[in-house]
């Protein structure tokens, strides 16, 4: 499929993906030469794409002359499961406000977890998460209660892989994660010490749809007080069941995650 | 430019994009067909271009067989002006925290708001704004805020346009706006009962950053309680004041928001 391309063997869209990609990556403004370099097309093809891309609001022009993601793109991407997000969001802030503690809700896409919210306040926790941000599953504590209550077929495909060794203390043995995570799934919930960021602790709980596990809640708090964290599980179990409820008639198709791993 | 597309005068970047703007007027899931119809694409030319925006993430499909943004795209968009709200996010829930009020942040994107940050209980208030929206400048108090310390051409030029009616109440003669605009910039704040959705009213003040207007800041509530809103004018400007402080080292080529006016 050359899709109308005068370089074979490459999609145009395929092109236009490759001038985005690199933003991806590199959060910051790029200029015309690193997105050719990044994206390996030639300077012309990038400066005429990237042009078009200008124009339709996707990327935006700096001021320095480097380029940045828009605000039509960043508006555009709201939409996305935005059903979700605005009733879960509410639940998601009484939880920081009933804790304290960085409050977070992740779902599985692939065999990642994706931040699709997060409310903090001014109290200093090493951080890991952030919206828009992916973690390995059985690193963090709302990875491991999705992974934990997900279809066997997944687990089981997900511990096969080669596992991430974020820190000393990420637990990466296929054969103690898979313990582990019936021991999780026995008890309701993850906790989680300095295994994917040092200094840090949390502890999640599932929420469910439609049966099946849809995401993961879960606070993080400073490791020091890791041995504490089971004292939120009642506001954690009673924040869950209120966002399976305000999100129980939201179709499944219009919710954010992936039914298949379809990134691994 | 045919941009290496077999149809003349359509380049194929402008295709890619002609099958993604729907879903920024239609936000729930569409069919192959409907792409199709309102992109004006062939539905063999959408069926390729939809094929390889889901193999990248962009669009998913979902178990109904319709299409939806993908979850890649909105981990992408993500990145778009992080850095500030990240810096006022937990600023605006204080906002929110004080006053009990929906509270929102909004910057200027050509002659629009854009919201970027809402937070907002379970307390009923008739919605408008919400995170990624657009609405008129000149009929909310975010809007008339930042239109009010704006620079005078571009002032000049919002009121030379066609002004939206968005209910009876909405100002829309241009003398008087000016007037109202002045007065806005005398006073430093600015007030709406009722002009962008009937039965609200909001309050806001500006958010400077670099000498200039960079962002809105206010809070809505019932119409009813329009003439108690000033008694919100001392947290609003301290909390304007921390925004300013958290958010003066991003340099403004980060920042969101267009210089210049890019949509009209």
């Amino acid at each position: 499929m050359a899709g109308g391309s005068r370089e074979p063997g490459r999609t145009v869209t395929s092109k236009v993906l490759a001038v985005i990609e690199p933003f991806e990556e590199h959060r910051r403004s790029l200029s015309l030469t690193e997105i050719s370099e990044y994206s390996g097309l030639p300077l012309s093809t990038t400066h005429r794409l990237v042009g078009e891309l200008v124009e339709w609001g996707f990327l935006s022009k700096g001021v320095n002359g480097r380029y940045q993601l828009g605000l039509r793109l960043w508006a555009l991407a709201q939409n996305t499961g935005r059903q979700l997000r605005d009733a879960a969001r509410p639940f998601v802030q009484d939880l920081f406000a009933i804790t304290g503690e960085l409050s977070h809700l992740a779902v599985r896409d692939g065999f990642d977890v994706l931040y699709i919210e997060r409310i903090y306040g001014t109290k200093r926790v090493p951080r890991a998460s952030r919206v828009g941000g992916r973690l390995p599953m059985h690193s963090t504590a709302v990875g491991k209660v999705i992974l934990a209550f997900e279809e066997d077929w997944l687990r089981e495909a997900y511990l096969g892989r080669q596992l991430e060794q974020s820190t000393p203390h990420t637990h990466t043995n296929p054969a103690r994660l898979a313990e582990e995570l019936v021991q999780i799934r026995e008890q309701g919930y993850a906790i989680t010490a300095e295994e994917v960021r040092l200094g840090a602790a949390s502890i999640a709980v599932p929420v469910f749809h439609t049966g099946r596990v849809g995401a993961g809640l879960g606070i993080v708090t400073l490791s020091s007080q890791a041995s504490t964290l089971v004292r939120h599980l009642p506001v954690l179990r009673g924040i869950s069941a209120q966002i399976e409820r305000a999100t129980a008639h939201i179709p499944l198709e219009t919710l954010l995650g992936s039914v298949l791993p379809s990134r691994s």
